[in-house]
């Protein structure tokens, strides 16, 4: 079922008009037509809705939600820090962990960071990984857009963790070799139980150690293990995601 | 460290010859020298060993492996089976259930999949997904390269699961709302702790009704759900394998 998604929660039996870019896909690109069901999302609330009113003229449409819809959301939000890396990898990190449900992204430059963001490029480039995590999360049918970010200091790392109400995040590390994600999912749990998690994903090049010790002083992370096998940055964040969305029998579970 | 892979276990202190494909790419492309470190592994063994001759000549070169690394292998294997998907999704399957610890790949025609593999084009593509394992192996740093296999009816699907002692593989199937993963995880291992896993993943548009029955009856398949969010195809699969390797402490656990 398609999905319309709104900046605010959607209301029962309150009419919604959608025009701009969306209006414009659903009445000229997926022909929809009056009577038509589709889904309404905003705020994590998602409602199935019937198409009551067209103006094909000006590409806009009204909704009327019926009903709401169970929730296809995590209970815990688990977010995303990625080192900047290469090409389209971001692009096909942003796509996979919306899919498994990640509730935002950092991206952040890092002392490895081959791809680096010109700071007169970073508007056009969080444009484009927004429309990516937005096609994503229309795809995966989820009841957020996760919201897409970009860091180049760990200052700004640590602002945006504590905004979210993130401590300790998980430090994917090849260097560590003994504590795991499960012990340290425990540990964030132990302290509050639906307590907002992060796992930080280096570049290609992993981390300096100068930034081990960063992470650890300015964010408080602890460094953990995926196990003996390397992963290439792009399998890591989602794979790390997967696994702890799963603990939190929140995938399957 | 650079990694050989053999078709036998390396023995200590018993020189080997590598020579072919192997054996230029380490001395003609890695420039191998005598005194360099490599890991050399075989049949799920890896050792430690010394390069300690070399043939630029012949692009040949030897090695005495001095000591046994710990294994970077799960100690049960669990399988992928995968609907034929577009393009080079396969690939991208391949490459990160390798990384992520997959212990071998069966790809299937499904009722559903546009992509088809003409008789005559079998064996190229094979290889070439073969070399894409070999490739994220080497990289993930495996002990053994995940196996390649294709098959077109359902009844070489049986055999090949009985083949490897999967029973009730896990078929994902988003019509299925209630029984999850962790649910069939442990169905599995309550009847045989160590016992080998498989996950199966339909083409981009799913699986028919009849194949779902099928299934059932020549695999004994149990279906599974991932949870409410709708994963692509290419995404499904790694996500699958990272929980339930996760699940078996096999991932970071």
């Amino acid at each position: 079922m398609p999905r319309v998604f709104l900046a605010h929660p959607p209301e029962l039996g309150q009419t919604i008009w959608v025009d701009g870019d969306e209006g414009h896909h659903f009445v000229r690109v997926l022909r929809a037509r009056i009577g038509e069901q589709v889904a309404v999302v905003g705020s994590g609330v998602a409602c199935l809705a019937r198409i009551v009113e067209m103006d094909k003229q000006a590409g806009a449409f009204a909704l009327l939600p019926e009903r709401v819809l169970p929730s296809h959301e995590s209970r815990v939000p688990v977010y995303l820090i990625q080192g900047l890396a290469k090409g389209d990898k971001i692009d096909s990190i942003i796509q996979q962990a919306t899919e498994i449900g990640v509730a935002g992204f950092l991206l952040l430059e890092t002392e490895r960071s081959v791809a680096r963001v010109e700071p007169r490029r970073a508007e056009a480039k969080l444009t484009r990984w927004r429309r990516v995590a937005r096609e994503a999360a229309a795809q995966a049918q989820r009841d957020v857009i996760p919201s897409v970010d970009l860091a180049v200091t760990m200052v700004d790392a640590a602002r945006w963790l504590q905004s979210r109400s993130v401590g300790s995040p998980f430090l994917l590390d090849e260097a560590e070799t003994s504590h795991g994600l499960r012990a340290a999912v425990a540990a964030v749990r132990k302290r509050e139980d639906k307590a907002a998690m992060a796992v930080v994903v280096g570049p290609e090049g992993g981390w300096s150690d100068a930034e081990r010790r960063e992470w650890a002083r300015a964010c408080d992370a602890v460094p953990v293990t995926l196990g003996p096998r390397i992963l290439r940055t792009e399998t890591a964040g989602p794979a790390a995601v997967a696994a702890i969305l799963y603990e939190l029998d929140e995938l399957g579970g």
